[in-house]
């Protein structure tokens, strides 16, 4: 890879840059992320120059059991792979990241532009994919502007996340500036006051084009419970536990760790940390000097055996439920190091992921049955939402004063709802206000956007295992049709001389009824083949239909399952010619 | 079935049954309800005498996949059906009513004690059980005292729910009176005051040993919103609607359902109903005058089409995104008389039970994407739960001043919160607060109550189809491995004499990859079997070990997959002999 210019070029460049492109429209696309919330990838496109905003996974829905997630579909850029000019990636959370391992090679491994937290933990994730490029980064800061290509540069600005180094962008192209802030929220001061609002006032005194803005939050109304609250609910919570603290939360919130781990230091209390995510991530923020403790504030698990309970907080991954973090395995008593005893204060410092419920249900009923003090967010204010609510989108909309609005990350519903605060705050026609769909090319021009028809790959793709994209719709409703009904391979050993069966036809069952208590149901099955088998005419020379019998028999016991249960399992007849 | 008396005993006839028994205890237990929302189903025990409250079915969980759903498992009652006195159902919903079918031959036919709509509900929904016994139902009032036995008495007092005719029970055993008002919330006034607290008070002025209470609700801070508010607030919305306006809720949410079509009344729309349920349920209530409507108000369907689309309301089912519901197919474009149509107002007045999440979503964007105006219950006050919250909880805790307090109907967090509530409105030591578990045995004496390590089987009994209790645990789990990693199956045609392979091995597979477009792991799979089966020694007169073999393919298969694909799909290896 040749490296790319580092050095911010001065705004007559920028403008010489503008005069060569004519009257030709930047095309913008969203791979990922406006039909879901997660799987987030989108690009510029102007002449042949490509300019890459982040590249995240989705996790697995019900429709799509057993695999591991779901990527954005980059076919489009790979016939272009060399167009293109760079990767932004906004911050380091997996609906941003998560893909970059796996589309690096296809996309020729153009360099990716972002700061030095995301690189540290992009760079962390590379490391499970050993067959995956080395990235070339180049680490940008907020104030800076980089040049990608001849079309495209990008003023970057900083943004607050609930994860650190968090990177806005606006892109300056031939038709004008399109601003991208990423995912963000407001940091509140003591007064309550939102902080750093000049940067968002600076960016509209500029002359904004089209705004692009995350939807996670456009349900929720009002503004996100501050986290200097967070902070001070906290504290308190801890204050009043007599025994152990232990404290879930993602690995990714790396700011909330942060200000957890302060407050233990204040309250005189070590710190712990279970999950290996969780201690990979809080090593790279102290590293970077994001965070920093004092030596011997935190602990090896190992040792917390020695400090009494009332001096001791553990970190735990595992607040949603999920099966392999640190929480549930202390709940079932899994857990090498941490036992639950009555009298620990449990604190689920997250919000549930819907799809969710069930397993954070689940997770706090069996630490409550063992003796510990629960505390969640719907109790408390112990959390408080990434993404700017209501007002806070609205405030940033007034600021930057577009001319065009598109709301980003989110379902169709949450990005209507986006759309009418912006048509709202801006007093924007609907027209100005564009709902996208996954794949479909908007179109910038001078004055106008516009939604075109044209529609680029934007299909699902999955990973699972080593395998990428080969789980597709067939493999899919076979999964989901077994777990519902289960199945019955019947195997039918026929003579090629004759066309008789040669011995009792062999049933395997899965997932359907239990055989061995089901003998009788067993031998009716039998009993139906037989009788479709010596229907079949059939003369000493005449050669099997195969299929013909496969489906006689496909039908027939099918039918006759559901009607003696009432279920139907996928049946999969075997013909063994001999 | 020999009908019981249906008069109320006198109270000197009570004082009697009292004398007769000794100082045993009550025995109270509890066989679904206790660590789920559903499957409610309970029972108190005195000698030779049973009664049992409710027999509702649970819906199936992410860990249950492809049932219909779970019943309560009453192996305890069977043994001891000749005891059973009675059951009471105190309300018509699901959760209380569903196991009914499945469970009624097996306990004997045991009498039921209910009221009028819950029957009828009941009674249709036997229907679909040809097979179930006919029903012998005692119907009950308020205010009415019954006599189970020589033991049990109780008086029913009215509650109300959000279906009609709700029903509590005052029990009066040996040891004392106990209290069970099924479900309920509370009606308030137009100055918000709640209504019919001189029934809560009149029983606490009896002295009452024990409460049973619900805790759907006490996670919930305050009171539950006022369905004078939510009539308030659709028939605002109702009356902004320019187009059609189409209100999805539960079948079941037989109250709302009236004050909807009340207001539609009131503003000159028409009414029609898409939902069989919905629409049996309706007629029930009009037949027995719950529900009263002008003649020509409620229109049929297929006649819409003769009226405008402000003159229109539409009752629905499938708010929860049921891919059978009335709205899933109106959103998806399968519904024969009604289509989307922009400017229709489409109102969601109901919460999202959790797990349908992702289905609500769905619903949401495709009704958005087609134009229609869409209000749910987070952006307005248009539901209301069934369920008292925690200061409603907290008042009926309050007059009715049991000595003891169980708290039933919810996961063990939700009752660990209900037992708190109780211990701070009631100033009890946590003794007196009793938090059980599915099938065990809780001993109310006259001075106390306590937990026994008495544990009666209370495992899952599912119904899946014409099947109940015949998905077992071996079936679930593979049912969750093939929609995990899908199946192989693979069958070697061997010779008995010299145990070689006849033919190439047949393999079939689904949910694990697409094999005709991997056709060159598929050879690699079948050359690795000629490779075990080859190594296999055995000589002329040698009968072949076939489960040797096949574990030898099994494993070695399974490695091998696992290696190539990081997947592990189910092996299932056959021998066929020849």
């Amino acid at each position: 890879m040749v490296p790319r210019t580092q050095r911010a070029p001065r705004r007559a460049e920028l403008k010489v840059t503008k005069k060569i492109a004519g009257d030709e429209p930047v095309r913008f696309c969203a791979l990922g992320g406006l039909e879901e919330i997660g799987r987030n990838m989108m690009f510029f496109e102007y002449r042949d120059e490509i300019l890459i905003i982040d590249a995240g996974l989705q996790f697995p829905e019900q429709e799509t059991p057993g695999i591991d997630y779901i990527i954005p579909n980059t076919a489009y850029l790979e016939e272009k792979k060399a167009n293109i000019k760079g990767i932004i990636i906004t911050h380091a959370h997996y609906d941003h990241i998560g893909a970059i391992p796996h589309i690096l090679a296809k996309l020729g491994n153009p360099p990716i532009y972002t700061t030095h937290i995301t690189k540290e933990i992009v760079m962390r994730r590379q490391e499970d994919y050993p067959n995956s490029p080395k990235p070339v980064f180049i680490i940008v800061k907020g104030g800076e502007t980089h040049k990608f290509g001849q079309y495209f540069s990008v003023t970057f600005f900083d943004v607050f996340h609930n994860v650190p180094d968090g990177i806005g962008s606006i892109i300056h192209t031939p038709i004008g500036d399109v601003v991208h802030p990423g995912e963000f929220k407001f940091d509140y001061d003591d007064d309550g006051k939102p902080k750093n609002l000049d940067v968002w006032k600076r960016i509209g005194e500029q002359g904004i084009h089209t705004l692009l803005l995350d939807s996670t939050g456009a349900e929720t109304p009002g503004h996100t419970v501050s986290e200097r609250l967070v902070e001070a609910e906290l504290e308190k919570t801890f204050r009043s536990a007599k025994g152990r603290i232990l404290v879930g939360t993602f690995a990714s919130l790396l700011d909330r760790l942060g200000e957890i781990i302060k407050i233990a230091d204040k309250i005189g209390r070590r710190v712990a940390i279970s999950g290996l995510s969780m201690k990979t991530n809080l090593q790279i923020a102290q590293n970077l000097g994001y965070l920093n403790f004092d030596k011997g504030l935190i602990i090896p698990l190992e040792e917390i055996g020695k400090y009494h309970d009332d001096k001791l907080l553990i970190l735990c991954t595992g607040a949603q439920g999920e099966p392999k973090g640190s929480l549930m395995r202390i709940a079932s008593g899994e857990h090498r190091q941490i036992k639950v005893r009555p009298g620990d204060t449990i604190i689920l410092s997250s919000s549930v992921i819907p799809g969710n419920e069930r397993s954070v249900q689940s997770l706090k009923d069996n630490l409550a049955r063992q003796g510990a003090i629960i505390y969640h967010y719907k109790m408390l204010d112990i959390h408080s939402s990434g993404h700017a609510a209501q007002e806070e989108l609205q405030m940033v909309m007034k600021l930057v004063k577009p001319k065009f609005f598109i709301p980003i990350h989110g379902y169709y519903f949450m990005r209507q709802r986006n759309a009418k605060l912006a048509e709202e705050a801006l007093n924007l026609t609907p027209e100005k206000t564009i709902l996208s769909d996954n794949g479909l090319v908007i179109e910038l021009h001078k004055d106008s956007a516009r939604l075109t028809n044209e529609q680029l790959p934007a299909y699902y793709v999955m990973v699972d295992g080593l395998g990428v994209g080969d789980v597709g719709e067939i493999v899919l409703r076979d999964r989901i049709t077994l777990s519902q009904e289960g199945m019955l391979v019947i195997i039918v050993t026929i003579g090629k001389q004759g066309g008789k069966m040669l011995k009792n036809p062999d049933i395997i069952s899965r997932g359907f009824i239990y055989l061995k208590e089901n003998q009788d149901l067993l031998e009716e099955i039998r009993r139906k083949i037989r009788a479709i088998i010596s229907r079949i005419p059939h003369g000493h020379n005449q050669s099997l239909d195969a299929d013909y019998i496969k489906t006689l028999i496909r039908d027939q016991i099918g039918q006759f399952l559901y009607t003696k249960t009432k279920r139907r399992p996928m049946v999969l007849p075997v013909i063994i010619e001999v």
